[in-house]
């Protein structure tokens, strides 16, 4: 992982940045406390993210038109509230706990690894999550990026080649100078494939504290780190 | 203009946020100072950018493809190495003086007036320079965006309604949820005919201290304001 040749970072968001499941966990304790709702929240926010890759594979295929993230979650949480028999809800707070992705906490070490990052490089999102979800987060958790990009602006979701190929174009450098920063193996292989520099960060906490995740990593990946911080380190950030 | 119903503001950038004739001017004496070149770099600056319209209007009538700014700056700024007869400069030098656009400048008032306007609202550019210049501008001059949006981003150059339309689909709010700034009253025009809100900013240097411009202001404008301290206390922010 030589430095010198870099001259951005792309980050994956979701699980990399923050914790959506322990934040899904805590809003949703919240709210089951305020409606009387008896719920194991992680089994809900498992479930929630569960449907999100074939939600996703729904546009892929072409069976969906063009639908930004915000709506997928939408459609996934209309599922659950019945699985769930979830009937207390408003619109209103419907609305409201799908918009719990765009409140979601950034893990320990994201936000002084990222300021630490930014001194030397152009910090930019390359998430699933449609723009407006990206930048209201960013705004509630003080993320801070140079550069919002998202699978919103190819129209295709990662790990679709086209998704990291605009990011390239957009930030007018060679898929070389990138960084793709993801806790996911399948992310950084697709990023690698159109050129770009990969960092795996292990997340062992992703999906619970009782979640075994095979962290063997893909040799062919530039670098493995820890967190946030151990990436600055490497980078001499 | 009541800021209880904005969410976001959008700013076009050269002029209404950055000083770019005064940045050129200044940036070209340095480098005719180290090149020997006798140069009216006012006339210089004046010319470039006067190149710019007529070089949006090749893309948008079709006979250019889509073009990023860059590219449109870097061919007018060919065809000026000719007309002034400056042959002293590598093709790294010349790649240089093009990216001077990066290096424009903020108007005194602007980086404080924004991060005031931050706390309130989202902030983002709307601007026809590309997401690397504004992101490079941004990163060099200290401006604190939410968000870089940009012409780029829909193969369109303002003042076409098509840049307003995804700047508001990709922020996910309703047109008269967002603020247009400008000092350009025909960018306020088209923003307005998509249904944003508009706020005018006087720029009486932008052409320079020896301009006459009319600043009789459309009186639809939902603002007209002198910077953007006078921008923050009018919304309150």
């Amino acid at each position: 992982m030589d430095p010198s040749r870099l001259r951005a970072l792309t980050f994956d968001v979701f699980g990399t940045v923050v914790d959506w499941r322990g934040s899904l966990i805590r809003e949703g304790e919240v709210l089951g406390a305020a409606k009387g709702l008896k719920m194991d929240w992680a089994r809900f926010a498992d479930a929630w993210r569960a449907g999100y890759a074939p939600a996703m594979d729904r546009v892929r295929r072409g069976e969906l038109p063009w639908t930004k993230l915000d709506h997928l979650h939408r459609m996934i949480l209309d599922t659950l509230l019945d699985d769930f028999t979830i009937t207390a809800l408003s619109e209103a707070e419907k609305d409201h706990l799908n918009r719990v992705w765009h409140r979601l906490q950034p893990w320990p070490d994201a936000i002084e690894g990222l300021t630490r990052l930014r001194r030397r490089f152009i910090l930019a999102t390359l998430s699933n999550g449609n723009v407006a979800l990206l930048v209201n987060m960013a705004k509630h958790a003080g993320l801070p990026w140079d550069c919002i990009l998202s699978a919103e602006l190819a129209h295709r979701y990662k790990r679709d080649p086209e998704v990291y190929r605009l990011a390239a174009e957009l930030l007018d450098l060679r898929p070389e100078q990138i960084l793709m920063v993801a806790a996911h193996q399948d992310d950084l292989q697709a990023a690698r494939q159109v050129g770009f520099r990969t960092a795996f960060v292990r997340r062992p906490l992703e999906y619970g504290p009782e979640a075994t995740p095979d962290l063997t990593t893909d040799p062919s990946f530039d670098g493995v780190v820890d967190d946030f911080h151990a990436l600055a380190d490497r980078l001499g950030a």
